[in-house]
């Protein structure tokens, strides 16, 4: 079967791209010494992990406990999961998958860390922490050096918890490659800092756990960083396109969609909207479009309701009819997979096949 | 259980609510006379959409064609397509299921007819067809009342449709309930144009379907319409609350969370974000919100990550710990649900049990 042939709205990816994106960013990572755990909430597919594994990845990294659950079932080891783990429930469920693959977690608070070694001390087993540290997106993490060795230090003092090192998260950082340094550098000197002092403290600080895609090709200018939790590079989308970390053609994923109605002068409606996409705006650049138009980028998608996408012609523009096709690269991929049980995958147009998007609907 | 034991995040659903929700907007419309057919994609779930039946529904309206397989295949009949079929996949899957049940499509284009009429003289199946006029929202639907006339002679002409009447959705109208006797007056004025011209052209309009929640309950100053398809109404949800179209506590459907950092001063983090609430803004009074917080009005959702929501403390407000649970009213409930697979029903916080939302992922 061919692409054209799918039906519509259609998530597909084509797997030459997929291949080249995994190989060079673990070729990066492997020619600066620098550890890939890449982030697969992007994916949430346990084949696709595997492929990042055997082109060099040292594991995964995943946004939630039911998310780790779904790859360890799969056959995926050494699983960082990014979050805090909070309350009995979950913290037991942990300890339970600590007891079948290596878990690492990250946290920033002394009640994550009780709590967790609470369970773990129950059935016996272990898990790795990292403290996370915010360097400047003011979500998680902990706001001092000082913060960070206090806690650390109570990790150490808990059984079933093992202190690994620090992971911050550089989502604040949206410039382009080639205008991040200034940033990187005030990054690194943060982060030497927080090395320093846990050292000074006698806290072994193993793991330096950074990343983010757009930032990820620049990761040598962070020193003593020994690992990133990249994601979006596997698909890249519009937003990495946009600020430069991609070039459009480097975007893998793709929805195909459908002319359904132009009726209204000047506008074609197309059959996938937030439903489909997400409703994620834009970055950085023009906020306002919801997706790039491959095949007709005067196409201006410009706003969208639950399954209508409304796209804009330029005055003068050549129409479409009911029934075209069109293949959008969407604003943000992480969001835009997690609304799809399933993604086909192609060579060149022709499918070969389909995943199930195993780990979406896995939030707790 | 009670809904304190639930892990988070979890969508609990309010049953009593519900069902008040169900029973009042029944009453209204049996009260003018008008036919009431929900929309079923706010929900997706079977069981909630024989409730709206057995409270005096006459069918129901969905979003998509996977949509209407499930609630047919869950027993429900006399399904309303509000979409354009496009497409031999679709077109020969749409005959299929018009020859199990009583099937309605929506469509603005000869296109649409011609193809719906194709795949249905194949099986000898028929299918009611309602042709879409716009009123205002500038997505979908004819323009003029000429091309409402013209699409209607042309149905009229093709074997296995049958012209049934038009749809319109007043989408556009997003005053409060009291402001809109104006906008209503005029759409009257637009609707009762086209039943003119049709009855001239001697064209029976059986059906004048209307409707969308935040008009629903103002539907008697649109003379002639014989039904609404309203939908959010049976959970309701801030945007619904923003305008009047409910009270807050009209709001059957929320999201329990747990605080899982509180690390950043002035900030607390919260186990849900766009891939939990969807990151849908209001779409009146303040945009910035993302969601209400029950207990805690004072805390402002100001921001949302994939996982992670961001509330914002005021100043001086007492401060919540990690493992606090808070309960929060989404802003866009159709697209929350849509992220599930499955909510949990409570009555006065007794769980009774889970509901699948089996039409999610049904995009095609």
């Amino acid at each position: 079967m061919r692409v054209e042939e799918l039906d519509t709205p259609a998530v597909i990816v084509d797997r030459d791209l997929l291949e080249s994106n995994i190989r060079s960013m673990s070729a990066y990572c492997a020619g600066h010494g620098i550890r890939l755990r890449p982030h697969t909430k992007t994916h949430k597919i346990p084949a696709i992990a595997r492929m990042q594994v055997a082109s060099g990845a040292c594991g995964i990294t995943v946004a939630k406990l039911g998310e780790a659950e779904v790859m360890a079932h799969a056959g995926l080891e050494n699983i960082l999961i990014a979050y805090p783990i909070i309350g009995p429930v979950k913290t037991e469920r942990l300890a339970r998958l600590a007891a079948e693959c290596t878990i690492t977690v990250a946290l920033d608070s002394g009640i994550a860390a009780e709590g967790i070694s609470h369970a773990m001390a129950d059935v016996g087993s272990q898990v790795n922490v990292l403290v996370e540290f915010d360097v400047g997106l003011r979500r998680c993490g902990a706001q001092s050096v000082a913060a960070v060795v206090a806690l650390a230090r109570q990790i150490e003092r808990l059984p079933g918890v093992c202190f690994q090192g620090i992971l911050f998260y550089p989502a604040h950082i949206w410039d382009s490659p080639q205008q991040q340094a200034s940033a990187l550098g005030e990054l690194s000197q943060k982060i030497q800092a927080v090395i320093a002092a846990l050292r000074s403290a006698s806290l072994d600080c193993a793991v330096v756990s950074g990343g983010s895609t757009p930032t990820a090709r620049n990761s040598h200018l962070v020193r003593d960083l020994t690992e990133i939790r990249a994601g979006t590079y596997v698909f890249n989308d519009l937003n990495e396109a946009s600020v430069g970390a991609c070039k459009l053609a480097d975007c893998a994923l793709r929805v195909v969609v459908t002319v359904v109605s132009t009726a209204v002068e000047g506008r074609v409606i197309i059959d996938g909207g937030s439903k489909t996409f997400s409703g994620d705006r834009l970055l950085s650049g023009n906020h306002q479009h919801f997706g790039y138009v491959t095949e007709r980028p005067d196409l201006k998608f410009v706003s969208m309701s639950e399954e209508h996408g409304h796209l804009d012609l330029e005055c003068g523009a050549r129409n479409l009819v009911v029934g075209d096709r069109l293949t959008i690269i969407p604003n943000h991929v992480c969001a835009c997979v997690n609304l799809h049980d399933q993604i086909f995958y192609h060579r060149q147009g022709v499918v070969e096949g389909c995943w199930k998007v195993e780990g979406r609907g896995r939030i707790q």
